[in-house]
């Protein structure tokens, strides 16, 4: 790739913006009902089709209904391409039956029939900002959609994570799109709706969507340089080996630090009695999601990242010419 | 009552300290596991008596294991004389169940057998600091231990709530003893832990049991005054009159502002459109349990309390001719 080359990439028609996949993130719950309501309400008065589809969903309504995170199971694990397309029998899972309903509404997964773009909305109650959470450090769309955001909305801490999964093991709710990341926002309890947090989401949605307008009208975007933050490892808390239960807390100097780097022997946990526990790695790391409440059962205190900057080129979108001749070609491909 | 005058409280022998009587608050069920192993140590190590009989006692197991507030309905309003001693039928909520065995353990609930002084542990998403609630303004003993731990812990933002309820309607598990309170500490989320909490928690109870000690041990505490929150009325969010959903949440000016004075016409709410609404109350009060992820579905976005400072006499224990000249007067009374 030339420096001064403009990548084409196919339009966005079809949009996802998903909330409640865990049903006690509420940011997500409500902006998408909120969102909901404005629609019909515009949609009322212009009564004129949209120029760009956006879908809103409420990805997980039982949970949301009962303000837990799932159900059954965690509805944000169950899109691998084995668990979508899997046997099923006897008492099924609710979150199951579901992924299945949103895969055949936005996907199917890894077909052209897929939506161009999934953002699935979530909260942690880690001091993590405003995160992309991807699985691809080159998807472009995303990686623009991410520096426009952190243009816009420069208040708000803003990082991108890549998490190194193949898109066949891809658990998550946005795999199931062309493009997709999760819009993970926190400080906030869960079941829980703070008004600057549900604020940050609310534009953080809106600057995306312009993003994607202002992109499918033929805007050329500059190529630039992101940071991306790449998971390397989780680490859990310190368990009882009999009950295990948990026998120490994040360190008060390691809470609420997200993305500070953490250096072999700083503080890591304090225990119960009062004793600290260091981190023993020997490479210094970005730790992120600290002390998530969701994470306690998944046997994660907090997870680790190495930083590098990534160079993303100029994009465009194709044009209509350029669409034809792309499609052609695939056929071709295809017939070979 | 003459300023100058010491008022002689009986000796406290039995206090109860005790922890996830709501089982996602998880500071107050960390601390009671840690306090029953270390009393578990010391009297392996020791094999003596200890001077004061402490019960640490983990009040909801049941939610614990589910890292839930409650399994049936919430324990911590199964308290009252009418829910303790009324009839029972058909399939009984467990906490129903687990109330009258707290009962059984702490209580009865009025009798003379039951523990001296209850310390009920418990986290609220709000951001309150340490607060201690208790249902009366004239029980010197628990305003004694509060002022003992303000002192103690200057660092600690620290208040005492009072809510106006009779003994018999007096609903939560501090009301069994003899003296009782909730030290309620935040913010905190819900099913997580934070070493800050969690030690000043920790801090809390070893000094309310250092104070115990000294009082038992003759220590004259001096006559002060106390800031006493009394809770004038509880206001709802604004919610839609056919889903009941919450339409709008904590004003981010209010947010995390426990505890300053709330002014007519101050932001309150903010709609999930971005309205603002004001407190249309006449009186300025003082807002606390902003946005306490439990009160939802209770219809509580926050409590207002007013504030007045109330006098409280010296104390010192009865001596044992004093107690036993009150233990006659007490039979006399009662042959009357």
């Amino acid at each position: 790739m030339e420096v001064d080359e403009v990548v084409c990439l196919p339009r966005l028609s079809r949009v996802a913006v998903c909330g409640g996949t865990h049903g006690n993130e509420l940011s997500g719950v409500y902006l998408v009902r909120e969102l909901l309501k404005v629609k019909k309400e515009v949609m009322e008065e212009e009564e004129e089709e949209e120029p760009l589809s956006v879908l809103m969903v409420l990805s997980n309504p039982r949970a949301v209904q009962q303000c837990r995170r799932y159900v059954d199971t965690d509805l944000n694990r169950c899109f691998t391409h084995a668990t979508l397309n899997g046997p099923t029998s006897g008492d099924v899972p609710y979150e199951l039956i579901r992924s299945r309903e949103l895969n055949a509404t936005l996907g199917p997964k890894g077909s052209s029939a897929a939506v161009d773009l999934v953002c699935d909305l979530h909260n942690t109650t880690a001091n993590m900002g405003l995160c992309f959470i991807a699985y691809s450090d080159c998807d472009w769309i995303c990686l623009h959609i991410f520096r426009h955001l952190q243009r816009k909305m420069p208040d708000i801490p803003m990082r991108y994570i890549h998490f190194e999964v193949s898109n066949k093991e891809s658990y998550s709710l946005d795999s199931v799109g062309k493009h997709g990341f999760a819009m993970e926002i926190g400080p906030q309890p869960h079941s829980v709706v703070r008004s600057n947090i549900y604020t940050a989401m609310k534009d953080g949605v809106q600057h995306m969507l312009d993003w994607v307008c202002f992109f499918n009208s033929g805007t050329i975007f500059e190529g630039e340089c992101v940071d991306v933050f790449t998971m390397i490892k989780h680490i859990d808390y310190p368990r009882d080996s009999e009950t295990h239960n948990i026998t120490a807390a994040i360190h008060p100097q390691l809470q609420d630090r997200d993305f500070c780097l953490l250096h072999p022997d700083d503080p890591l946990f304090q225990t119960f009695s009062g004793e600290t526990l260091r981190y023993k790695g020997t490479e210094p790391l970005y730790p992120f999601f600290i002390n998530e409440c969701a994470y306690y059962e998944k046997g994660i205190a907090l997870s680790l990242a190495r930083k590098r900057r990534v160079m993303i080129p100029a994009i465009r979108v194709q044009t209509e010419q350029e669409r034809q001749a792309a499609a052609q070609e695939s056929e071709e491909e295809e017939e070979e």
